[in-house]
């Protein structure tokens, strides 16, 4: 009943390009990718009724069929990961990037997976959150040897319960993970399930922390807390790509978080809620409706909700250090700011400079410095009214009641309609003399229903064309 | 329809206190505060029927109605904040305080903010978790061009959900949020919702941290992790006013918060649920019972609970530094000990000297270290019995039976029952000699239901006057 | 009603070591511990159907009734605690060890605990998350005056709800949580409660950490994000017992954070659900599924699951530097790579040195610098498969079909079914010449149900004898 066409469906996108060779060998050919580009979501075989997942700024990892197991083949080595524009990183990934390749399966899958480990130590491969012969889990020394460099080992169990999972080493963890070494594995569920909504985009990535000293390549892997570069799948922003929806979809964004911190995950415009973890579907009654939500270290969060709301709305870390770039916090000077004046400058690093007159310009040398080779500007992007001054952990999701079916390209940025964007008071009516008004009878008791906790003091009106400022 | 009493409802605080002028033009005067004291609640005019929120050690800010359209004015702006007795910072706020003032308006208002930017810089309002049409969500950049020193921008929206929100600058937001642009909106529901109950009493505040050198008045705007300022809108223990509730009230307590990592907030002596989050009610099928609740970063929660516990009861962030003043973690003295002998005083900074013996006392000339100019003690407060040493996020929930509806002042410490409060064992309970028990044959056997993980190590009875310390 | 039986009941522990001597007089004698096992279970007395708490690397403190009042005795002092083998602290904590020993009570009990000081500060203790009359809540200033060293204070309330509480100061409380004062406290529910399951093995421990400077013994108290010692029960891996249950069992976890940053409690192999906190039993309805709960500081939390994978599971913190011990983040070398060459050793500091050929050997002396005295080393731990490269926050959980009830002694190493472990594939087996394969008619589609939010990159196929590698 195993047809070729079934044999080889999941070879698609490789064979698309035109260099595909796939095998019936003992081991699949691995697959590679180079770049950092968001790769076209691998089709399900016809028969098989998923939305497959878009992995942000990565792919999903062809499979072959072999006596009715689906075969993949990881390779463990050393990559380059463009993290932004200006900003490459030498970092350990799979099958020439970091993350790896997601893997995408449905419930019920008989999984066989070869792992070839090309990098200078040994490694292994759990698979997070997955029900599994204890034999198959990953822990070297626990439950396995470590595979040596230059060994292939496989694994094979079977896709029990549908859901966001991931995989990363769990053998020199800390270094391995600090290196960018992980992947997302997705589990389609078999039929409908009662918790597992349909969506129309299905989005996942993974939070990843970098520390690259600016002007060098490779993360410092003893870093525990102050890291430069915040990234989704080992991107920073202006190198996230949109997640672009229509207006109406039922958007899914799945999330692992392998930083060594919580990440609040933030979106603008419209109300969420996490459907699913990597323990499973959360039962509707125990929903949260949500905005934020916070990310843990090793937890996976499935967010949901109805992109009713047209427009571009930024979806990023509310933390806001994770999104800037590298030197966002480390360093006495500022880069970035080209279109204000020197005082303006000034203010950025003293920021009551103006105001209280009290410090000095002399230690403002450091402003003329360059930047070192290979940094990702500080505060970066721009959009169709200017600067964004972000970075790391931050992108748009843009909403469009005119994106096609079938045409999720990225449609440029929103025109929002006459009179629904917030505008400059103009002059006339800004130096208009307010008429005075009279206390009337109506005013309200102050106070009540309670007296304050403390004092209470009085407050003032200010006109407004009078000057703010600190009352000395 | 609309009568100038309901046009000037709005603003009864400020006609109260005798410097009212409202206006009719087309900018509504700004009002100001300039001191950190708990303002009462700003009653609604007649014929609203909510509870207003107390902003701890903050102000709700007036409105004037025009055209149906509830009209406020923001004013951004460099401010001086008394984040404690002794300790003034220079930071950057609305309206000539950090945080700004609360913004509190009913489900379905129109609503129309004008934004004057006094500060060195350009700025926006971001309207946290609102739903609104794109253009207003005040990412500069990319929904409007930033506001430019000097200018003012008018933003108008309808609050479309109930709940607690926020608001704080999306433009070089690392810098500003560091430097206090933050403030609260809160939004009542129009009528009865099935998920929102009725509260007596009703507090918010965010939470907000800063790196103030001792001896220095303004935030460095580089720091991600080492924090020494850890507030409550804009304040710390002791500075912040106390949460006064009647025996019996249904209280609610609204956090946000701005920081760069979680806060715990912990309630002594009452199980409270999390009601709300910016992103809407949570259904009552959802709500964990909890004493600690994490609010991370970017994330709203409306903590609720009856308050039928009389007492002071602590209400803080359990982070054991965050309940600290600064020089808490980065100074190797201590400041703030008065009132025991030196011996003990090592034992602060070298904990086992007394015990160990191996330690000198060369290098504790740093004790007679004076404080430096504008730092709040360390480890401050003073309660009915001593010294608090506390600081930060650290404040007292005042539980009174005869607390008076309509007078939520200041009750004063409270006055325990004979008999319930923890005691000290009088020399002759302590010195009395114990008699020896014989193991009787009820004694239970060992071990059971099951053996230890390992092995099972003796216990020892120690005489009550016997020395402790240790087993050399 | 009360005869010697009851009495003495809980005595059974000490009495049964051959050194009990119990007393009714004014004190309960201290019962004192100097190691670190973990103790057999602290049997209820008859008539008493509770399942006891297996306390990790701990012990439950035996009480005594008098007139209806179960008595305790703690003992705050200075104490020596082996943190894992070669590495001892010497920290502040109750009865001999650090953490404290844990009391287990029943709902309705009234408790009596006596506190004597032989600290060399004053201290106090808060019982956190409990119901009780405002001056028993140990709050030092507020709800009572501090407890001064020689002095002996009782606290006295009812156990009013069945939960995971802990105690620990608030009182110098900075210096003294960082110095290990803290415990466990146990209320087990009175009869049936509908959303407090019954389970088989019910485990408990608290989260601490500690900043040791390798070659010392006293904690840094004044470190506030770096420490170097993430402990359970203030034991590192390969200190901390493992967890030993029978396949089937329901066993519940209670997990307690007193340490500055969230701790995610990762387990393999099982899902389970967190069903309570130190506010209540959470709710069926409002219950997640998770692999990873995130225990916030000052949360406790409870989490149950069916251990029906026969196995041994690794369970940990899963942020990778809090399963390193000291050493883990701020020196720059490494300890206990002791089975590969040079250049391997040389890659885990510098892990693109083979490949990029572009550092230098000149600063790996400090390679041969021996470990300081008194320090656990890094990456440790054997397991039936070798290395397990980790230390801190980590442990085993060890489920067995042929674990017999009443006996949950340590069963070794799990013997995997053959067949079900990861295989390193053979030589003959990877040399095997891929066939190609030709592309078929049948592959489906690239790029719909959507085109990539940016460019689709080509994939290439690799063959597996491939050399991998940075593509220059």
């Amino acid at each position: 009943m195993i047809s070729r066409r079934h044999l080889f469906a999941g070879m698609a996108a490789v064979s698309a390009t035109g260099v595909a060779r796939a095998a019936l060998a003992a081991l699949p050919e691995p697959v590679i990718r180079t770049t950092a580009d968001t790769a076209a979501p691998l089709l399900p075989p016809d028969g098989r009724p998923y939305q497959p997942v878009v992995t942000l700024n990565g792919w999903t990892l062809p499979w072959r069929m072999r006596g009715g197991v689906k075969e993949f083949h990881l390779v463990a080595e050393p990559v380059e990961r463009e993290i932004a524009p200006d900003c490459t990183a030498r970092l350990w990934g799979y099958n020439g990037q970091s993350p790896g390749p997601t893997i995408e399966v449905v419930e019920g899958d008989r999984v066989r997976i070869y792992v070839t480990n090309r990098l200078p130590e040994h490694t292994s491969v759990h698979w997070h959150g997955q029900r599994l012969p204890n034999g198959m889990d990953g822990v070297s020394g626990l439950t396995q040897p470590a595979i040596k460099p230059g060994e292939t080992f496989v694994y094979e169990f079977e896709a029990r319960r549908p859901g966001t999972f991931m995989y990363h080493p769990h053998a020199d963890e800390m270094t391995q993970m600090a290196m960018g070494m992980m992947g997302l594995w997705i589990t389609h569920p078999k039929g409908r399930h009662p918790h597992i909504a349909q969506v129309q985009r299905d989005f996942c990535f993974l939070l990843a922390s970098y520390d690259i000293e600016p002007g060098s390549y490779t993360p410092r892997i003893m870093t525990m807390t102050d890291f430069n570069l915040w990234t989704w799948n080992s991107r920073a922003f202006p190198g996230i790509d949109s997640l672009n929806v229509r207006q109406g979809d039922r958007v899914r964004i799945r999330v692992g978080n392998l930083t060594m911190t919580n990440h609040p995950i933030h979106i603008h415009g419209h109300e969420f809620q996490v459907t699913g973890t990597d323990g499973g579907p959360v039962p509707p009654s125990a929903r949260w409706p949500e905005v934020t939500t916070d990310v843990a270290v090793g937890q996976m969060r499935q967010i949901e909700f109805i992109a009713d709301e047209p427009g571009d709305w930024a979806i990023h870390c509310h933390k806001s250090h994770h999104t800037m770039n590298a030197m966002g916090h480390n360093v006495d000077t500022l880069i970035g700011v080209d279109h204000r004046g020197l005082a303006a400058r000034i203010n950025r690093i003293i920021p009551d400079y103006m105001t209280m007159g009290d410090k000095g310009m002399a230690d403002m040398g450091s402003m003329a410095m360059p930047l070192p080779e290979n940094t990702a500007p500080m505060m970066t992007g721009t959009g169709p009214h200017g600067p964004l001054e972000m970075g790391g952990m931050f992108s748009v999701l843009k909403v469009r009641p005119d994106q096609k079916p079938g045409d999720y390209s990225d449609p440029g940025w929103f025109r929002a309609p006459a009179g629904t964007v917030a505008r400059r008071v103009s002059i006339a009516e800004a130096a208009q003399v307010p008429q005075a008004a009279t206390a009337g009878p109506a005013h309200a008791p102050v106070g009540s229903p309670g007296s304050p906790p403390s004092g209470n003091a009085p407050l003032q009106v200010r006109k407004p064309g009078g000057h703010g400022g600190h009352e000395h």
